[in-house]
């Protein structure tokens, strides 16, 4: 059912964790599930140089968000933006229909974060 | 949104792994979020005396799992067929309504685990 990709970023989550003092952070829930999704950003001169994730939500979540993660570090803020839940899904080899849901989460916790940083500054 | 149970079972949870050599296994899917569960039984004398459960499901799928296993852990089998998702819902002091679906499958697990045990012996 899952691509070797996405049991990886499920057994091995890259970036999981908090930022304590992040300059940026998406809190975004998925109305299908009931799940949540945290992004915690860092910003320096306009780059992401750390971000971190937390989630309550199934595997395909965490693989999302893992693969999300990694995708957007080092990325600038314009960048990230565009990086979709298709790229991210596309990177991890595919997700079954029914959970192309969990990938939305990814991205659009991202995009809160940034504009968490932007107005914050 | 949780009980301070149901964090503490997702971020500790116990019970979770395989035991490769079980005398029983169950596996069911979840037709709501197209989850998994496996629930691994070692059965001596007609009393529980190991059990693991693996889940790509979301943090309340392990929550449920964990709490499962800690009940029926040392039970008999009929005593773990009684386990109902309400019980271990109750023992983690409660999950959201959206939420009750996942703690289903791991009282589906746990009788398909205890039926492919009978069947084998
Ligand atoms: S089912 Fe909720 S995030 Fe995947």
């Amino acid at each position: 059912m899952y691509s070797e990709k996405v049991m990886d970023h499920f057994m091995n989550p890259r970036n999981q964790g908090e930022i304590p003092d992040a300059d940026g952070v998406g809190e975004v829930g998925n109305p299908t599930c009931g799940d949540i999704m945290r992004i915690f950003l860092t910003v320096k001169d306009n780059i992401i140089t750390d971000v971190k994730f937390q989630t309550f939500g199934c595997g395909a979540a965490v693989a999302s968000s893992s693969m999300a993660t990694e995708l957007i570090k080092g990325k600038t803020l314009e960048e990230a933006w565009e990086v979709s839940n298709k790229a991210v899904a596309e990177a991890l080899e595919g997700l079954p229909p029914i959970k192309m849901h969990c990938s939305v989460l990814a991205e659009e916790g991202i995009h809160k974060a940034i504009n968490d940083y932007r107005i914050k500054n």
